[in-house]
């Protein structure tokens, strides 16, 4: 058996009977969801999931209900061979890779939705985007039943929906929330950056530089949210292939904007680099003694 | 310990904890789901989940979710101290009974809704009813992790539902359909028939004689379901207290209209009887062979 071997489950059915087999055997389960392409930002999850618990299941399935018309589902970049060495070299137990058929009947029908913390920010530009992240979620939690979902925080929003609804169904999953990675140019990594001309690629650090420009000039006293989106707005302008979709301060955790930044919030924003869509978030906290 | 001591548990992180248990001991677990006022009907589908599981947990949870602004939320009959003695002497494990501001927290905002299978009949006059319905069953499957839940056949919409949303978001759960209990009139055991004076308790009856009606007009050769529907109207409408919310002739599974009654088929109403709503529905085959 090579080092890179690993379990690869295309059918529900067998995936729901292998994480019954090690839940009755007392095992922790750990679920990384992910819609391959993986980078070391999913590495990065595969690895606290590793940490976390006894067996790690990464779920490699891109999402067609979570896609609008005009998005780009059918050019989503895809590599499973790939997606597998770097999945078993990182630790993980188990890839569960179904084809969409197998997910989604002809009869299928229901829909799991949140209401209040999808509207706003990619809720807005994305309409059913997240209700399509949080059905296939649902399903993918009732097929694996983890103890503990990993999440990265580069989808900050999504992340914060997934708690939502899995707090309010009752899952009894833990949602761990994982850092960032970014490119020591700062740029978050992120599937969709295969998308990049090497010259977009340059200019998509733009995100990170406006997020680090917030922090500096809140660091230097400015409370006005408006006036700390300027600041970002600006220095994004004068990059000529971008277009801002959004840029954002809200609440940590219930991403309502905020105003007057009298405590730690977190900025976000979504930007097209040509005809690329892109997305970042940066925790700012007013309190220059901390991180 | 007296026979009909049986634990109450309202807290959805103790429910929780109790099935674990079970689960990991090997234990099968069944889960009747009801509004509690338990009558007859619900003391059936307590004793099939009996036959068929090692551990049963009644819930028993006036769901104010699944009530329009209209209905009968705050009147809807309640007896908990009579439920427990019912489950109990039916052979319950356990019954789980929370505050709905238990299931509901103040951020609550996720909802489960099933589309095609939902439109027509109870859902046309019930507006948001079913996603009430599936959003709580979802949390109460999420809680109790039965291997079985038994649901009663005069909810015959609601049990279709039902079962597309735990197929659909692969709960894994087998949802069991137990047969209409009814008096010896013929009338549905049902908590809202507690509503009825002694007349319009007479008059319910119609409801069952217009099934009964419909299922000799087939048997006698008739095809058309429109004409049935008329003979079924007609008899109904003889009744003064009497108002028809909808009569249907449907297919068993996907619930959409049948014009040719060439096969099994299921009639369905609703009728007022007074301010009162009722339901019922029975099977009929155009085959007199069978049953």
């Amino acid at each position: 058996m090579e080092m890179s071997e690993i379990p690869v489950v295309t059918s529900p059915a067998g995936m729901a009977a292998m994480t019954e087999r090690w839940r009755l055997a007392g095992e922790t389960i750990a679920l990384v969801p992910t819609m391959g392409y993986l980078h070391e930002g999913h590495a990065s999850l595969i690895r606290r999931a590793r940490e976390k618990a006894g067996k790690v299941v990464v779920s490699i399935f891109v999402n067609p209900i979570q896609f609008g018309p005009n998005e780009d589902y059918a050019s989503y970049p895809r590599d499973l061979k790939g997606d597998i060495a770097l999945a078993a070299a990182e630790g993980a137990d188990l890839i569960f890779a179904p084809e969409a058929a197998a997910l989604y009947g002809p009869d299928f029908q229901t829909t799991v939705s949140v209401a209040k913390i999808t509207q706003g920010l990619c809720g807005t530009s994305r309409p059913g985007h997240f209700a399509g992240v949080t059905t296939v979620v649902a399903l993918l939690f009732n097929l694996v039943r983890p103890h503990l979902a990993v999440f990265g925080a580069k989808d900050y929003q999504q992340a914060a929906v997934i708690r939502r609804m899995s707090a309010d169904l009752f899952f009894g999953i833990e949602i761990d929330v994982a850092p960032i990675v970014r490119e020591s140019s700062g740029l978050a990594l992120s599937s969709r950056n295969s998308y990049l001309s090497p010259q977009e690629r340059a200019e998509a650090t733009v995100l990170f530089q406006s997020l680090r420009l917030a922090e500096g000039v809140v660091r230097s006293g400015e409370r006005d949210a408006g006036k700390v989106i300027e600041a970002m707005r600006e220095l994004i302008d004068g990059v000529a292939s971008s277009r801002i979709d959004y840029i954002a301060i809200v609440d940590p955790d219930s991403l309502e904007p905020v105003t007057v930044i009298d405590r730690d919030v977190r900025a976000l924003l979504a930007v097209y680099i040509g005809t690329t869509r892109l997305i970042d978030n940066l925790r700012i906290s007013p309190d220059p003694g901390r991180p």
